[in-house]
């Protein structure tokens, strides 16, 4: 039996695309602030029959339950083992936030499905593994500031995270703004993947992705919000405007979205530091001062149609808790 | 004395971006169709010590008086003369409708100051005078679908729209559903050369921009309006895509242009054939079967924050009143 914990993440400079769908590799690096407030639990007990899944105390369904019990042959095969598991697995993340639960779960599934297994992964050979659940779960295995490399390996061994220390007195807060409930109509795997393929904007998206990681790990060691702002907000518009350039046409933003978006646009007018992101769904994350954090909350959680703010601080790296 | 009168365009295939500012030459063609609801007139009589100008009944600002007397001067230019002229032009479009009133405007006052001034110009040479003023109003000389060539010249000489036969029973309407009052906050020419200087998207906007005036004109031809409203749709969210990519990024949107292109998108999955494109501006147009036109107008109408839905059908060429 192995318990662990991971935490999501919110990518600063983006990933979209990928350039092997079945490894799981990404067409862009990416960058990314792991928060403190939301977590995925993860306990993996072997033995029985089968694998056997539940959800935040509920039976998942079987859809689940087999892309689950994929994972964990990945994992078997790396330990030359072969039995089932029970999976019992808690998110704690406020519902209907609509973070990417993939990204702590699948993490917090590789650590405590590869410790029960008796393997002693190190954390980039962890970070390997994660990605094969989630792009976005490679990422988790590290708290603050992280780093995903694209690799250019063809068995994307080299396809990992890294950390990025964080200068002393760097202290930011991301808020977490919703403003929808409900499933998105278009996950992000099929978003990207029509980007990829019918967007003629997409090449440029790729080719420009590096300097703006760049640009972000230098703002990161200058200590330099305005500069990470920037390049974050300019990395989210570029993705999104990748997608709106496919055909059909594809956009994540609801109307509340560009509402919250015109509102960071008018606390910088007014002279607060604030700077927008947004993933393949309809919230916005808004990057400040640790100080500020509270204020600018409340500032946004008054915009008609927002559905509650969360202020989350960067958060730890991913943790076994038994095992 | 010469009175002339001259509708506004949409374009279907937009144009965005400039290959040389002095000229007013475009980046790329573009292909519009001229409405019959919105139109200018204008009258020009010589005479007088200084160039006056009104608008709807009232003395211009000096800024406006300015460009409308540099605008004239090319005219004067052309046919040797040098008297003042007082100019009075009134716009027939509803207040706020946020319609580019330079389209109809300066296509107006082409054809009234080169007759009034003693030019005898066939519509091509007319487009290109036009063009000096405002891309959109060489568009306007010709009505219904127009297409409008980027030219290859230095001196524009070959920087003209010319006309697009509608082919028998292709009988669609244009609505224009009003999503703001009051002036956008960045003009089109700002938007259009930070987009040129800044996005790493514009070379493939205009790389990609030839295939979409084929397909629209081949999707006349074939009286395919799916066609056409695929292609109307993929121009505009390439024109904003664009946009949005530029450093800052710039989005023309409002919270209700995103509520009007969702529903324009939930028509068509009701089986309902509509599209939309947006211009510089939050303002949707809904390109529609005629016999579609109202009904969709009384939906679109029920959106909250709409100011109103204009229902316009092709409209006819710049003509002369008197002159």
């Amino acid at each position: 039996m192995a318990r662990a914990i991971a935490h999501t993440n919110i990518a600063l400079v983006k990933y979209w695309g990928k350039r092997d769908a079945a490894l799981n590799l990404p067409a862009t690096g990416s960058l990314s602030l792991t928060l403190d407030g939301f977590y995925t639990d993860t306990t993996v007990t072997l033995g029985g029959e089968t694998d056997r899944l539940t959800l935040d105390g509920t039976a998942a369904s079987d859809a689940e339950t087999a892309r689950v019990s994929r994972y964990l042959d990945l994992v078997r095969d790396l330990a030359g083992r072969t039995e089932r598991a029970q999976i019992e697995s808690e998110n704690h993340v406020p519902t209907a936030a609509g973070l990417a639960s993939s990204a702590s779960g699948f993490c917090a599934l590789a650590l405590a499905a590869s410790s029960a297994y008796g393997l002693d992964l190190d954390p980039r050979a962890l970070s390997v593994l994660a990605r094969r659940g989630s792009g976005s779960a490679a990422r988790s295995v590290f708290g603050g500031f992280v780093r995903m490399d694209k690799g250019v390996r063809d068995d994307g061994e080299d396809c990992a995270a890294s950390p990025i220390a964080t200068p002393a007195g760097f202290d930011l807060c991301l808020l977490v703004v919703r403003c929808a409930t409900g499933r998105k109509k278009v996950g992000s795997t099929v978003g990207m993947n029509s980007t990829e393929q019918t967007s003629p904007y997409f090449p440029a998206w790729v080719e420009t992705h590096d300097a703006d990681m760049r640009a972000a790990e230098a703002a990161i060691a200058a200590r330099d919000l305005d500069a990470l702002g920037a390049t974050m907000e300019h990395s989210t518009l570029k993705m999104h405007a990748s997608a709106l350039a496919a055909q059909p046409g594809l956009w994540y933003f609801r109307p509340v979205t560009l509402a919250v978006m015109d509102a960071v646009r008018a606390l910088r007018e007014e002279g607060v530091t604030a700077y927008f992101t947004m993933d393949a769904g309809p919230h916005v994350k808004v990057l400040c001062r640790a100080e500020d954090g509270e204020g600018i909350a409340d500032r946004l959680s008054q915009i008609e149609g927002t559905r509650g703010v969360s202020v989350c601080r960067p958060g730890p790296a991913a943790r076994l808790v038994d095992g």
